[in-house]
């Protein structure tokens, strides 16, 4: 991954883990349900986020050196790999 | 929230806030990308999980207990409230 | 359903039956794989647009005269009706 | 497209079509709303069907042939291309 990408990776994680936490308070202090499936869903949405941004640079990486390297077993793979983990997170 | 479902949910998340750590330290461990994007969805699913446990409290107490009321005006607004949630968890 | 809703619901659905007929054409006619993709993923909105406005329309009328009956049984029913369809049509 | 993947794409829409057409007459004849919200969600499943059908095609030819072919730039091409449909596809 690119320094720039994990930089920002780790900072989103962070404030994830934070926001977990506040998950967890929200249920411990009997907020109302609604309110928390609302922050569940934010986390989810910044997990989604991270996703995204680990993708493009994998993308924008691994997958541009396989097809520099002209190794067309290693760009099979990872297009192979890469549809399927893009397929699995459709859901 | 029924005390059952408080105990499950701080559970889970707890486990989750564990998970998202442990996703901080893959990055940081340059881990590649492919299992980190695997992780992450495992994360969300996670808390697709939470969501779904406390909308089922919700809609077996708060929505029950606004029927049972007779109170029109409050079923109304569960009705609205629980539609709104549950297309908004949709995307 | 409302027949304002009525008359909406099945000018959308003669419109996507064109476009399915539109799709076999594609097929037929060996067009590129990503535009087949492409017109595949704007019927599936299409539909869903078809769903979102069945469902308002249901919500405005069964589960509102449900309400207003204030038949607990009924009521129970139409919520616990409505929160299935909506958690499926969520995947 | 492969001839196998073309002759059971174009069954698979033909048999929507029909579908569509049949929620025209649920829609005439006035069906139970959510019945209908039900049948909706088939016709999204069954074209999704063919979304991947088609794409699997594409997967195993177009971008198959760009890989044998060495042609970085076109490699290239196919992975975006491939990407942001399955991207858009997500949602």
């Amino acid at each position: 991954m690119h320094q720039n990408t994990r930089a920002s990776c780790l900072k989103r994680l962070s404030k994830i883990e934070g926001q977990v936490r506040g998950l967890s308070r929200m249920v411990e202090e009997r907020r109302y349900c609604i309110d928390i499936v609302t922050q569940v869903a934010a986390v989810r949405a910044a997990l989604r986020k991270v996703e995204e941004a680990v993708l493009q640079d994998h993308i924008g990486h691994c997958v541009e050196n396989a097809i520099s390297s002209g190794n067309t077993t290693e760009q099979r793979a990872k297009v192979a790999e890469l549809v399927e983990v893009l397929s699995r997170s459709n859901r």
